[in-house]
């Protein structure tokens, strides 16, 4: 373990070299050029840490497949993204999104964690082994797609046409958490996804409020639907969206009141008095590890901003996402959806798909991956790793899961403070060094096989 | 009368090259240059038509009061304001708001109707009847100010201070209609008006959605509280809102069933299929005469637009107008409102009021100088006004109707497609010229005498 710690201290400035140059490159979702450019980078990135290399493709950018496999020995499948979430209102940031700044031992840009930081921290994990030892202790496999953000959308077809090349004991996902006491979390599935838009129309043009006695208001009949989704309790309406959902068992509840998380860190980085409901403890991760959302992303109608107009809009819309517990499907939630609109009155409300939808997955406890993948990281950070159940966010990763048969675990860099998708979105450097030691140390781990 | 029908259509081109120039002043509130250059403007109009000029204000941009008297003859004050509403979303425009363009006999731009369109045709009059008969039949006065769109803030002072000046044997204000098929629309009142924003912050930034769990989203605060101010079957919640307000007594009523409402016209010019509510006929404009509103003129939050974001929101924020009827008091509606968010659980709801508020006020049907206006109205137009109680707009009319005790009727060139505070507001040339011939009718009736 040392002389990997040597490794990764000794190398951090080149690191953070790399991590500069590739967030440079956005990669955003609708532009060939910035996405063309981002795997280009990845793919030498990839070449460079001593991997076979092969870019492919499956119908939309590129999919980079590298690998190394080593006779005898188990392989492990990397997930990886270059693409990234747009910017957002680029005057919320510190620093412009795409110039990478060090500020206070943290580098700011998007994509720093998610997910860029986090692959480069594993290609130093693959260069440390090589320097160190002269070469990698198991096989290695890099699937790395540019349409996560997006929800992979082309990433099913890619997975069925190259299942043979995909084939690995394990697969090891993008997102995992330090917490600020240096406390590693891993994560065994993610939450399914929906995400729609929500648009009612009134008059063609806005009118002058003063018919606001008999002019129909989208932003009313909007606001109405909505109201009707969720109750201030947060408990979501829409009829039979809970059927699928399971509890936790008496097991896993005694699992999660065990489970550490830092409630002060999160209140402070967001810097808000209390969680939803006043929730806290072992409620509090319950409630995020068992819970599907229904999220407001986003509110738009009229005028709002410098001046007054005293108008009836023409137009309101509203973004949502839904976040979905296993057994819970994006497409089945998407006819509740409908169905509970009309049943309420709101056929007028119009409802878009946006992106692709996302299947929810997860991996028991009990599998011998997730067994070796702690015991690295007890390797690695000298204490033990809190194993979440699933995170927050999501990914395609039911295609690997359930798809492939694989055991996913999630492993990175992020923290607290990370404002992954929000502005500011940064790593801190003493993340990306441990990360290094961490896959290094994951390597050596599955070098002396899966736990029977 | 013909020889000033002659006079209208003969310096018709005159009148439009007018308003073009006008128009291209814009006179936005903020933004004193704009408001200087249009104030001049409108002082050399006033002067070009011969009256005596005088620039004024009482602490914000100028207030123009300009005046000729007859004497032995009664005197008629003339409302208007040089300032416009901001344009919104320039590309909902056909053409740009501030390069007036002619186009199938109406000239586009902000202001071709509200005011500046109207304060033409009146200054076209008086030079009408100085050309015909060599002078004026009765004294006239104009108070011309440039903050009526945001609610008048220096006005009232302004009229304390120069009550004298004002005097008066009734007051013409800038707002009135005329139907698709040529029937005058005049009103007798404006109602009241409060305009506030809300808004609601959760975390200092915006969250990876995966936490909507647990984190507050100011979206859901902000929709769940509009949602209990008003209900789907458009009922006004907040408490004692409509203590103040009186329904129609039963003569007002049967005045209400006899006045046309071009209801197609409007469903036309808004392109939606029905009324709120389904309303027709003498409820459509009872509901328009006597009821309050609580209009949502703007909603936003997070993201909407090109991209997918899947974030909690920072902060939320909804625009309210509401239109208040005689005997209710915008301050005590404020008072209210906060009290109602404040009981209902939102007391993290912000309300930051907007601009200055309005009082409603209504002069009776039965006042002398309504009636003559009226029939100067059928002289003009060969046909008899709808006289409307009260107009679903706003404006600082309390101050002349109480404040002075002067009658006042508002009389004017709008037609249901002038998107007035919309997008493409526009004029129709014939309604240019019929209101150069109305208000000319105006000032010989007024020159018989009020009626006893």
């Amino acid at each position: 373990m040392e002389r990997f710690r040597e490794f990764a201290h000794k190398h951090l400035s080149e690191v953070v070299e790399d991590l500069r140059n590739f967030c440079a490159l956005p990669g955003m979702a609708g532009r060939p050029e910035e996405l063309q450019a981002a795997a280009s980078w990845v793919a030498q990135a990839l070449e460079e840490s001593g991997l076979r290399v092969e870019v492919l493709s499956a119908g939309g950018p590129p999919v980079i497949l590298a690998e190394r496999e080593v006779a005898g020995r188990p392989t492990v499948l990397f997930y990886d993204h270059y693409d990234v979430q747009p910017a957002g209102e680029e005057r919320e940031w510190l620093f412009p999104p795409f110039s990478p700044r060090l500020y206070r031992r943290r580098l700011y840009a998007r994509g720093a964690v998610d997910n860029k930081g986090t692959l480069l921290a594993r290609l130093w994990a693959l260069r440390a082994w090589q320097d160190v030892e002269g070469g990698l202790p198991v096989g290695v496999r890099f699937l790395v797609e540019g349409e996560e953000e997006v929800g992979s959308p082309h990433l099913a077809e890619f997975v069925l046409r190259y299942a043979e090349r995909l084939r690995a004991d394990g697969c090891i996902w993008e997102n995992g958490t330090v917490s600020a006491d240096g406390r590693p979390h891993l994560y065994l599935g993610m939450k399914g996804l929906l995400s729609v838009e929500l648009e009612v129309r009134g008059a063609t043009t806005e009118l002058h409020s003063g018919w606001a006695t008999i002019a129909p208001n989208p932003a009313w009949r909007l606001v109405w639907a909505l109201s009707r989704l969720k109750s201030p309790d947060e408990e979501i309406l829409i009829d039979g969206f809970y059927e699928a959902v399971e509890g936790p068992d008496h097991e896993e509840i005694l699992r999660v009141r065990r489970l550490p998380f830092p409630e002060t860190d999160y209140l402070q980085a967001w810097k808000v008095p209390a969680f939803l409901q006043g929730m806290s403890g072992s409620t509090l991760l319950l409630c995020q590890f068992y819970s599907p959302t229904c999220n407001i992303s986003g509110l738009s109608g009229g005028h709002v901003g410098p001046g007054e107009r005293t108008i009836i809009p023409a137009v309101a819309r509203a973004r949502l996402d839904f976040r979905l517990v296993p057994r819970q499907r994006p497409e089945e939630v998407l006819e509740q959806l409908r169905r509970y609109l009309d049943r309420e009155g709101f056929e007028d409300v119009h409802i878009r798909p946006l992106g692709s939808p996302l299947q929810p997955f997860r991996t028991p406890y009990e599998a011998p991956f997730v067994r070796a993948v702690v015991e690295a990281t007890r390797r690695a950070f000298r204490k033990p790793p809190a194993v979440f159940p699933i995170a927050g966010g999501s990914g395609p990763i039911f295609l690997f899961g359930q798809g492939l048969g694989l055991p996913v675990v999630g492993l990175g860099i992020a923290h607290p403070g990370s404002q992954v998708h929000g502005a500011n979105e940064n790593v801190r450097l003493s993340d990306l060094e441990r990360g290094i030691v961490h896959v290094a140390a994951l390597l050596g781990r599955l070098a002396e096989g899966l736990p029977g």
